[in-house]
């Protein structure tokens, strides 16, 4: 109908705001127009943020995603870990509660032989994160210079570090956009930001544990296995082997649910101890990492190697070390109650006889960001000792008045609101829940295998 | 699923930006949050941004609509026009190629009785403006304050300005935003931006010209005739008589299409003489002001008062009147040829024996922008004296070589262009077009009837 020329002009940013609004596929040039200039500071971040707002509702192809990705991280350093000789594997979480595993796989990978360089992230929303994990071991120094994580890395095999400065500077002026405008809900950002960040490893492969349920931020499983998919495609796309486990969240993973308490579950799976379904979870992550690595050939083998490596001690120790390099206090790891502790607890008890049927997972974290230990505010700091004992998870049977669960606090006022959300997270019924979820929900992995 | 109870703290503007997203209805507290805080400048234009991206995809309801357009419209001053005893009746046109219909009705409805208090905007992308077109008349004053503006009124019954400072500040900072983040395609924004500023004017009665066809905004008729029935509801939402005319756009109106060569077609219109299809329109556009005024009963009868004070002479003595008063130099008007001229013309020929078949409307209107008639960037500025006269319209018959259309220009670089867009422009077929489109396709009003 218009047959008036295309003008001949370099592309301007209204008009690649324009193209994803109707949705249609950018080229790998407008993506970078934009994700290079705003990162640069010569586009504004309101255009960004209608561009934002478009994808997060046009959505992005497989081939938009990888180029995505691949600007996000060219847009930072990639580290280079080619002088360490053996492979290097990283797991990622998309977030839980009660998901301390990083703090047991890093060591218990490394001590397997394989070299684990993890960046990691704070608390988001109702789920914790694992810099502030370790940061509730006094003096642990989440905040190396890359030239401090690589002697680590060196002398121990792994490392766990806070994003720097260098990596991928676009993803972390991008996501501090999407916070506020609405926009982190998109599978192919969020896919986008964590690849990016994880890619500037420098790693050779990739475990996602992609979390659903009332706890992840995928609470359908279907969502979960959309974003999962993505992320290994994308990982493929870059040439990385990336697998992905479907992992459930529809309960807090152990019993312990803060900074501290997580830390001292971690430290009792390192110790042959801990509850089944954490110390589970852990030997079939660390397997998926064995067998990424090369160093396993079969999962069972693989197995076998984590559980050995968690009941002899090694990987307790190589925890140790690390945390010792890290310029962290060993006595808390060697005697845990020396861990930060809240002054003051209470027990959640049980209105009725039955059996937990369910723990709305979600209101568990935000119980926990309530009481101290999360932030509502990015600017808040964490409280490192509070937090929720469970002491019945789903299928236990309970007596009436018997205590579901602890709270560990410091504010009354905050404590409160906890124990609403605490009490009215448990569903008790007459009859036990039908049939147990699975740990693992579904393994997806890239057609060709790995 | 989720039972923790909401929590009562005010609105925050990223929660309200993710209910759009979501598709969910704004109410009315939630659109003030954004659209007063960001014309008060506490909420940033990122946020407002992604929550325009929102609108533009997920759509506005009816009374989202009129909330945003009441929010806007008092974000800024109404006039007072309640010590004038005419009924106060405008027209606004969704803008077109060669619409100088404004020229002829303000001082046309005016020598009929009713007040036409205008506020008009530039040309916009590929339609011009109508007070480029009044600034092509020398000394022609469109930057009039309110009591200046009050003061021609009281005189002579019709003004036509500017959006003054006061006037919807909310429109004014909404529309540079939307401008260059993707966001101005949206019948909901278009809406609340026509209708908070036309109703700022302390109108009783409105009529809405909506274009149609290939030089319109609204290429569709449908898409005209939503964003017509979505105004109309609007208005009658606000109290106010609102009737819209669906109007044909698919080749230019009139002859002329440039800034003095429009308010020369148009004084030939107001002189009783000009191109039908132009007078008509103005004809029939006259008789629905009227009706809305109260000033005739019936259509035929306000065409019949239109026509006749076209032939009196008695609406070209209420635009001399209006001119003198605003400061334009009557001579240009009694004289039209010493309106601007461009230094140069040269002939479009038809390349072939024929009959005109179709004019892509929007490519008339680009070349008139690319001879300096219009702005390619809002800092431009615009030379009244260029343009294009068309010598054949759809329907005529032509020979070959014969002059199609004659453009007026003063820069060389810039008219080859235009002549290459104005070639292309032209269909031109061995029969005839089937049938003409009718002048008004559709009229639409509130369903009570006006």
């Amino acid at each position: 109908m218009n047959n008036v020329p295309a003008p001949t002009v370099p592309i301007r940013a209204v008009d690649v705001i324009r193209k994803k609004r109707d949705g249609r596929e950018l080229s790998r040039a407008e993506i970078e127009l934009l994700v290079e200039g705003y990162t640069r500071g010569s586009i504004p971040d309101y255009q960004v943020a209608a561009w934002l707002m478009a994808g997060v509702l046009r959505g992005f192809t497989r081939q938009e995603t990888t180029d995505l990705t691949e600007v996000m991280l060219g847009s930072g350093e990639v580290l280079d870990l080619s002088a360490f000789s053996p492979r290097k594997v990283d797991k990622h979480s998309t977030g839980g509660v009660g998901d301390k595993t990083s703090l047991v796989l890093a060591p218990l990978v490394a001590a397997g032989g394989l070299l684990v360089p993890m960046i990691s992230g704070r608390g988001l929303g109702h789920t914790g994160g694992t810099l502030d994990k370790l940061e509730s071991i006094p003096g642990f120094n989440v905040n190396l210079s890359v030239a401090e994580f690589r002697r680590v890395l060196r002398l121990c095999g792994c490392s766990m570090i806070g994003q720097t400065e260098e990596i991928a500077p676009a993803d972390r002026k991008l996501y501090a956009l999407r916070d506020v405008t609405g926009t982190v809900e998109s599978p192919f950002l969020i896919c986008a930001s964590i690849m990016s960040k994880k890619l500037a490893e420098g790693i050779d492969a990739l475990l996602l544990d992609v979390k659903t349920g009332s706890g992840a931020f995928m609470k359908g499983e279907e969502q979960a296995a959309f974003l999962a998919e993505l992320m290994v495609a994308t990982g493929e796309r870059m040439g990385k082997r990336v697998v992905a486990l479907i992992t459930d969240m529809d309960q807090p993973l152990g019993h312990k649910v803060g900074n501290a308490l997580e830390v001292a579950e971690a430290v009792e799976v390192l110790s042959a101890g801990g509850p089944p379904d954490l110390r589970r979870l852990c030997l079939e992550l660390a397997a998926w990492m064995f067998q990424l690595g090369g160093t396993s050939d079969c999962l069972s083998d693989g197995r076998k190697v984590a559980e050995r490596l968690l009941d002899s001690g090694g990987a307790l120790e190589k925890f140790r070390q690390m945390v010792e390099l890290q310029g962290g206090d060993l006595s808390v790891i060697d005697h845990p109650t020396e861990l930060p502790r809240a002054r003051c607890r209470f027990d959640v008890s049980s209105p009725r006889e039955g059996y937990v049927t369910a723990i709305q997972c979600e209101a568990i974290g935000t119980a926990c960001v309530v009481l101290g230990g999360g932030r509502e505010r990015k600017e808040d700091s964490v409280d490192p000792s509070v937090g929720i004992v469970l002491h019945k998870k789903v299928g236990d049977a309970v007596r009436c008045n018997e205590p579901l669960s602890t709270v560990h606090y410091n504010v009354e006022s905050r404590a409160s609101r906890a124990r609403q959300l605490i009490a009215e997270a448990y569903r008790i019924s007459d009859a036990p829940p039908a049939e147990p979820r699975p740990l693992v929900h579904r393994v997806i992995q890239a057609a060709g295998g790995n």
